[in-house]
């Protein structure tokens, strides 16, 4: 296992997101306390835990004893200070009101030890607004993660007007530590980096079928079997650097008024009503043909094995040059 | 190997795109002639098939006794005329000019047998105008794979005005047989459904960079270990349905309004500039950190593992309600 600078840390608010930041933590090594002011759903999140460790002991990925090593290194806590106690590091994953955050943030604050960090889930809002007030809003930060967490790496990393530069920085390396993926921003956009680039494409994606050029199975086996098969292994610009023998450069100059076209054409007015959504439902569901949960279950094994395959074949590097 | 719907068929220009249709006819059992008005690019494209067949035989993925079979499909000839005698199906990957191309299909559909159906690789032209004044014009039809159809499997299919509903049906059922996965249009839109996703997603992916959000670095990173990850498996509609517990009509109700505050927010105002993509073209080299060479045999063979780990895992589909 990895060194880790930070050792102790805290999971506050266990829904969907939340929970399954346990397992990031729990895996590298972390001291993981859990808390939930329903506790209700502490316990749930801990089942949840539990049943995600035994299926990854009956695919073989862990042994017994791992799992047992991982379950040993969570606690759930009553309290919200009992949960802080001794971190060093807090994934909050509240409800996303700014008022409701804002409140959670001088809680956290008040009662978490001076050096932790206080990293917040929040996939839409300003740090700048929930750090608002906060006397610790130094050391405050947006650390977003993708859906799920424990199997996709991406997490977005932004401070907000008063967060400390070594912050950033530290969180940076905790989240390398733990595996995770930063993409750092260097100022707030709505949407942040991820979502933007999402909206972007699903807008196209909406368009193409509500305008009927192509139906929505038509639209996913696009992106399946095409685009996101090159894009599961390198970004927009990775790509755009192979789509031609001279590299992104020539790429782009060569194709950039073909670019500029399809920009001047994408619909931009486009918007969801319920008709439409009740339409892309009925396509999709007869797409898909599977229940929810093994969709579900489906992706995040299959993530697993493509990041499996990404680590065991790594793109060769450059040699250096060798000094004479 | 499959029974197939058409056995023999011609590959027509023999570029980049039109040399890797070779393996994709070849492997499924057709009997492939290769023509193009260059007769050198037509040897280069031969030497790179071979080369293609010796990768995958050091790979292990296939024996030498295939290897030698596949080869032995292909046949280079002198002229047109040759190429073209008997074939079911022809995939004309000629330069990409309205003008030319209707000169090629005038000469194709004079000389190709009355049943073939001719298909062409265009990515960006209207089969309307390529056929204009061709007799055959109704069996003429865009057939655009993504770069390199070899190793990626969609391929857009589009009639023009004059194209038989039967060809359309036809060539689906030929792409199905060959491994390909059809996506069928309905009308003809600037970029096709690819080009059109990719644009919109990189017209915000290049923003994002030019207004000082995040670096390259960041924008791939948040593809190829967020949004790729899960492209790899299911398109923008699968992962919307996997995205809340009651699917995409949850997903899209609950979130439609926070996607229509993105999409207001996105500038649609980017343009490429010399300066721009000469910024984008140094941070993504030192990103890359690889030959292009590397780079592109790394991405087809990771390509290759993912289809291979989607074909060995396939998604549970619903049982079906036993009769009773």
């Amino acid at each position: 296992m990895k060194k880790l600078s930070i050792k102790t840390v805290a999971v506050v608010g266990t829904g969907v997101i939340g929970r399954s930041w346990i397992p990031v933590f729990a895996r590298a090594g972390c001291t993981v306390r859990v808390f939930d002011p329903n506790p209700e759903m502490a316990l749930a999140a801990m089942e949840w835990f539990r049943n995600d460790l035994r299926s990854l002991r009956d695919q073989g990925k862990i042994k017994k004893k791992e799992a047992k090593a991982r379950f040993g290194r969570v606690t759930l806590t009553e309290t919200l200070e009992a949960a802080l106690k001794g971190v060093g590091y807090v994934q909050e994953s509240g409800p996303e009101r700014p008022d409701i955050k804002n409140a959670m943030y001088l809680e956290i604050d008040r009662a978490a030890p001076a050096k932790a960090i206080l990293g917040s889930s929040t996939s839409a809002l300003d740090m700048t607004i929930i750090a608002q007030g906060v006397p610790g809003a130094h050391r405050c930060i947006v650390a977003h993660p993708v859906n799920p967490p424990h199997v996709v790496p991406a997490v977005e990393i932004l401070g907000g007007a008063s967060t400390d530069k070594k912050v950033i920085a530290r969180t940076v390396t905790f989240m390398r530590e733990l595996g995770q993926t930063p993409v750092v921003m260097k100022k707030f956009v709505p949407g942040f980096v991820l979502n933007r680039m999402q909206a972007a494409l699903i807008r196209e994606a909406v368009d193409l079928v509500a305008s009927g050029v192509c139906d929505v199975e038509g639209v996913d086996a696009a992106i399946r079997d095409g685009l996101g098969l090159r894009w599961a292994l390198m970004g927009p610009f990775g790509v755009a650097n192979t789509n031609a023998d001279g590299g992104l450069r020539e790429y782009f100059t060569k194709y950039g008024g073909a670019y500029h076209a399809i920009w001047a054409d994408l619909n931009t007015a486009r918007q969801f009503d319920a008709e439409l959504i009740d339409r892309l439902g009925r396509e999709t569901d007869s797409m898909m043909n599977a229940t929810l949960e093994a969709q579900r279950q489906w992706r995040d094994r299959l993530v697993a094995g493509i990041r499996e395959l990404r680590a065991t074949t790594p793109l060769p590097a450059k040699r250096r040059k060798q000094k004479r």
